[in-house]
């Protein structure tokens, strides 16, 4: 390994940042699971988009979560109203270690410590039309059984899960 | 290992049987992914009864095809047209070694050689009302989503895939 490498390193994708992210994605799973929702990370939207974790609510709506792990990382994310278009409900899930005053107030925000997570704040609601949500759900059932597909043909079996479809 | 076995052996679940289906499987999966079209297997339906393989058409229709792996199993299963009340068209598939001739005309079939498959009949469509479509999209996102969650946790990390929500 080369002692100055020449790929300049950004601290937004580095290794603390994206464990962070990934400490917190992982407290935001179990809070949502407990709550009976349905979890899917890193969902391609229509726009190209990414979304971080897409939730199925117990009711059948559609949730976007956004990780952000640092001031930095929010404050580079100058396209997060965009979400909503794509969801019934927006919200910004972070760790104790940033300022929960910077995400908007007209959002949702979940506080995550890695281990579980508190909905501090609920999301007001803006309900998708229903040919969106149609094509959603489609892209949420699409990807999970590609993803299992794609594991299944790698040697991977991921069996099914009691009550999974309730 | 006790050389007389307590339990009953019962040749549609032995492990050949299920080696079988799984090739039969196998080739089903490969010839539906070059179709473009998704597959989730082992769906629980709302019966409660699980459907072999769940296909979400690049249209975004939904088949079920049902795995038969000898004549025995054909026979075992009298509640088959059950299933058309949970999908578009309603397949069954199976491998050379079982008589095409055993399954219902009004079905469509598929033949696997656990490489490829050939679709030998399509199948006729019956339309799914559409809260019956919805509610069988929204299962089959829950259970995608509920499966590769237990895997993440249990460690098995599955990521997304390219193009998987096309």
């Amino acid at each position: 390994m080369p002692i100055v490498s020449p790929i300049l390193a950004n601290p937004l994708i580095d290794g603390r940042q994206s464990e962070r992210a990934m400490l917190v994605r992982r407290g935001v799973q179990r809070l949502l699971s407990q709550m009976g929702a349905h979890i899917l990370p890193e969902l391609s939207l229509a726009t190209g988009r990414r979304a971080d974790l897409v939730v199925l609510t117990r009711q059948g709506d559609i949730w976007i979560i956004e990780i952000k792990s640092s001031v930095e990382d929010f404050k580079a994310d100058r396209k997060w109203p965009e979400y909503r278009l794509h969801c019934d409900r927006f919200f910004f899930a972070t760790h104790p270690g940033v300022p929960a005053e910077i995400f908007p107030q007209e959002c949702g925000f979940i506080l995550s410590d890695g281990y579980g997570a508190e909905m501090m704040r609920e999301a007001p609601e803006h309900r998708l039309a229903t040919a969106t949500r149609k094509a959603l759900m489609l892209r949420i059932a699409r990807a999970g059984a590609a993803r299992l597909l794609a594991a299944e043909l790698a040697g991977v079996q991921v069996e099914a899960v009691e009550g999974e479809s309730e």
